[in-house]
């Protein structure tokens, strides 16, 4: 097996083209399907070469969850908190809006409740995300927005959470009002989200 | 069908086994797995009188959901909004650190993903709990810790949905101080949570 480390730079020549297949496999079959075979047929690249980076499903889904490029999206810089969380719930939206790839998140999380590695890969993935998002609380507390010691996980749980019960399992429509009203409730807290009469916007 | 407004009162004799009986095989197989016929095996109920009472699984599924005594639990009045969303969570946690039930919540919203039909039942479930916890809300209105127009739904989505991240994909050990700093992200904001030192409360 190669150095993992090489991946970001290297990696075998049609990476991109692995990833996809082994997460539209996951999307389409679920974690318990998903082959090594399958993703070289569906890739069209050598098994032999997907075996030599990546021995086994779970170590191929890793970096596929990680590094595909179906899964990311760029953080805005809005200047304020409450835009960065805004913008990031809706490129959440986005990703959660797209059938091919609201079906690889699903067969993710619906994999992570039975299967011990398929969890594994998830909250890796979680904490990579947490990770990249970062710099949103960086700046918030550079700002004086947040607290030097505040810690953002359970905003995100929450934030992610939400949106997950409301899209996935309701599959209600979410609308800019359901999202300002969260990031609202997130950012002001629920006793402040709807001011009573004759009191000012927050 | 008899009429299921009787259910509450009356309904088929062994009810109680029938519900458990049915939760107990959606926990173990998963929804598609789950029969009738497995039901009245597992309860010890001829499957004519279950039939009698719901035509479907998925009606007698719906019936256990909300019905069964597994899946409830009195709500606390603690006298404030945030000492009852405290034991709020405090009951949901209890229910999922219990392997059988928690056996029964995933079986659920892993269905839910997969399955239009399980989909509906878990939203009935959630729309149902959501209504049994109305008075907290309301007794906040009338204590005025809330607006009378305020909408709960994004609260509890947010709180069910950490909850949910954090235990059943995180597999984390939620302790009282996740539970504190979850609550009072929900109550004051993030912006709230922990002040700076000299900076004004926004």
């Amino acid at each position: 097996m190669k150095d993992r480390r090489d991946l970001e730079a290297g990696g075998p020549r049609r990476k991109a083209e692995i990833f996809t297949a082994a997460l539209d496999l996951l999307g389409g079959l679920g974690y318990d399907s998903l082959t090594i075979e399958g993703v070289a047929q569906r890739s069209g690249v050598n098994k032999t070469t997907i075996y030599r980076w990546w021995p086994s499903k779970s170590e191929l889904l890793r970096d596929a969850l990680l590094h595909s490029h179906l899964l990311q999206f760029e953080l805005a810089d809005t200047g304020s908190l409450h835009g960065d969380l805004t913008a990031l719930a809706e490129r959440v939206l986005a990703l959660l809006d797209d059938e091919h790839r609201r079906a690889v998140i699903e067969a993710a999380l619906v994999g992570a409740v039975r299967h011990q590695a398929m969890r594994e890969l998830v909250v890796s993935f979680l904490d990579d995300r947490l990770g990249r998002h970062q710099p949103v609380f960086e700046r918030a507390v550079a700002r004086g927005e947040l607290p030097p010691d505040a810690d953002p996980a359970p905003l995100v749980d929450a934030m992610a959470g939400a949106l997950w019960l409301r899209i996935l399992v309701r599959r209600g429509e979410v609308t800019g009002t359901y999202t300002r009203d969260l990031i609202g409730l997130l950012m002001e807290g629920v006793t402040r989200t709807a001011p009573t009469p004759g009191a000012p916007a927050p």
